[in-house]
């Protein structure tokens, strides 16, 4: 979207035009857009025509969506270009998705960071400006390396919810479906679905800690600068085992107790393996 | 200015507002703010409020500006705060000062980044918004190290020169006076005078070398995707040697060669220290 | 001790020797050397002598160490100085103690990292070769933050102790004594005790669950690069809230339930000011 | 090689060992290993057993190496594994090699580090204890970028050069034979071979400046603390446009003045596909 050729940015317009129309067919109420863009090595890009190129490239598209539509636009700082990314960080995803509207606003994905990023603040700076599209979940050690949500740092996943309950609540937001919530991890080491089930119950736990923070208290310590106690509070909240809880709750609804064991037991891989066939796996019997 | 007591917000407010006038009287045009605010630990503040806070801070000293005056919102990622840094990177500082208004713009400090980032991109895209107030020169290697401009990454200075200079021709800017040109860098293993004489030369080099890109050859380059020759037109002019190019404008307004040489040989050092005495001595006799 | 000058060399010898002398009247059995030798700019230093003027400088005093004695020697990758460090990462400590003797091992500061390095990996191999001295316990976001021992990222301290206990007990090594354990964290936004009683609290809660881990269970995930499993049964660990085990602990050795609540309203603090005074205050009234 | 089944870690060796009989016939001297061994989530790998592991197969490895072979062990932090890899820094490899014995040395490749790493001072070490095996030359501003040598920061570059001919120089070692020198860089956006032509006038850029540094000079300013000058003496060199000895040197030895222009105007990358195809094109026509 980027490209210095118009005929090559008309035919990447062209093609999200033509995606979201399958969408509307699908059912599908937004377009999510990371861009790969960027470049190489110093010299090859003019950054500001490469922003400028990608946001008329982002206007047409935005103009070809149907009223009840959203345009997440996703940033990353590096790979698969490694000198620069035309849509590089939070700043640059704010900044399109500001000129281009109301339906606009910024997808984060957990990997998407340079190194010690505070990720927290700014999830609670795009709620705060109403620019926060949804996530992509998952976990990174060095990069965007896609590990199962809550493997690395599950602390800084509860952060995130904290700020993400905080945050919705004080613009009564519905947690379920006002932002989007995806993951996007899976590695060639596990099982994808059991992958999967690792990291919704790990997105969970996050969650399920978030809600039991103490939020009176927490705004009483802030307010008298008592930074034992809120530490004590958030940690509190993030030290209680709540796996029973999500046990009985998915047992409730019908579920399993627990998910990994049942999925063993019951040979699903294997099923799906007899079903599929062996040439689409990723990742050995 | 993000406490969460109102007095004390007042009273930096306040502060900044007297700062102002001692300006007045000395006859400057632009109020510098790096804030320090942040937090130590998970919990600490509710990183909306501090920002709102802080907004609301800078709002009432932007209110006390002369017209002709700017104000300059600097942002850093940690130290002192280890936790979160409440105008912590560029897109915070944007954030803000768009928010102000037009006397209000960015000012990069070149240590001030996080691991890996791509500073001249920020440059471009500060100087496309109309929002790059201008800089701290310094170099580093780790963090806010503050070591002598060009001493880590000459190169580094090179590519954000060449962007300076392509922005501010795009934008019919002043090269001298439309931003803030301030060198932030003194260690304690240099006479601070010679550091600043370091710095002063390498930020001259890369000046020099960035009005030699042959600007309708890179947009030619960039123009037919040659990445190869883009690096090559941008190396032809950092590997030129301009120092003898410097010298001789030196000497043509009437100053020495070859500065480090001059200061040693005079014993300014010296004659400092008769003058000032010892007690403030920060890197021994 | 890397000074070009022996002189210097050898007046910081000398200081270590006396220090040693202290040590004895104390009951010391051992030094820990921690050096911010280094260089802020390239060309100060000629990095191979530095590190043979280092281990010439250690040998003095390891040579002077009791029988009884360890040396432990330190490692930081930057600050205070912020080009290179002599001894700045575990493989120049670990090379500096091979050479030294069987008395001198690596003390491991979990802030002394670059980004993203693995540090249980290095606490694993440090003990494979018998060389892990001990811990400076804190924990940090950015740098060598010295923030309390488990706020930014407590699964990473678990993840440490799961390697300590292992590795300790696959050598027959004493948890207790073998190696030293220390706290090296401690800033201005809390009062220095609730810190510390944060930290501790974080350390046990660690070691308490890597005591947990089903070890054989781990073992056979393990040959069976039973990858799900394995995360499954580290994370079933460092879930389970020990909290309650600790002050049941606690109350049994006749101390308090809730430290930091008795620390409050036994008012410690205020009968340390009054009996100290307030000038040595870092942290407010 | 870390695997733990002993007949994996057998079919391992096997491969090597039938690698260097191809290399015997090939007329080799040396087996570079890099080893993609790791794990991706906490708890995959016992760290210590994976490493015994490693070295007991780069022993059976090395028992196979012909008398006049060398073994080169590289090192990596990250990728493709995302959590530990087993030889991952070079205090890794030192610690291999060093156990193997004198046919084994550390590869350096210059994009595997982490963040800030100051690659120059461990060439320094390893020179020092004669455990320097080569280079794999590139550049990269985040990982493993593999862009062009020179292209990101190259005063880096030469500053590696600098430790390189003092240190073969202290130890009496051949430049041109006594460490290997291997590019390792390569980019789709450009053609493969401009790209090895600017590695190869980058590094032989860097080596030129190299041996420009007054070294006599730089030791004098060492010994004296001189930091001031000995950054100049240093920057002195690498600013020095050694371009046009270069060329000299190239037209004196029958080659090209002017590499790229020579293989666009000649056409050789035409000449080249129509010899072999554009099948196995990776970067267009």
């Amino acid at each position: 979207m980027q490209h210095v050729n118009k005929a090559v940015r008309a035919q990447a317009v062209e093609h999200n035009i033509s995606v979201i129309k399958y969408g509307v067919d699908l059912g599908s109420k937004a377009l999510s857009v990371w861009l790969a863009d960027g470049s190489n090595f110093p010299g090859q890009l003019n950054f500001r025509q490469a922003f400028e190129n990608t946001l008329d490239s982002l206007r047409q598209i935005y103009d070809a969506l149907p009223n009840d539509w959203k345009i997440w636009v996703e940033y990353k700082p590096f790979e698969p270009n490694f000198y620069s990314t035309t849509v590089g960080d939070w700043g640059q995803s704010y900044l399109l998705t500001k000129k281009l509207g109301d339906k606009a606003s910024a997808l984060v994905d957990l990997g998407h960071h340079l190194p010690n990023t505070n990720i927290e603040q700014i999830v609670s700076l795009l709620l705060m400006e109403n620019k926060l599209a949804g996530f992509h979940f998952n976990d990174s050690k060095y990069g965007d390396d896609d590990l199962t949500a809550g493997s690395i740092n599950p602390y800084q996943l509860f952060l995130i919810f904290n700020e993400l309950v905080e945050g919705m609540d004080a613009r009564k937001m519905d947690h379920a479906t006002d932002i989007g919530w995806m993951i996007d991890a899976s590695h060639n080491v596990k099982d994808p679905i059991e992958d999967l089930l690792q990291s919704v119950e790990a997105i969970k736990i996050a969650y399920a800690q978030a809600l039991l923070v103490d939020k009176a208290a927490l705004a009483k310590a802030r307010q008298e600068n008592d930074v034992t106690i809120a530490q004590e509070i958030l940690q509190k909240a993030y030290r209680t085992d709540v796996r029973p809880l999500l046990a009985e709750a998915r047992l409730k609804a019908g579920a399993a107790l627990n998910p990994i064991d049942l999925y063993r037991e019951a040979g699903v891989r294997r099923q799906l393996i007899n079903k599929r066939g062996t040439e689409g796996l990723a990742t050995g019997l």
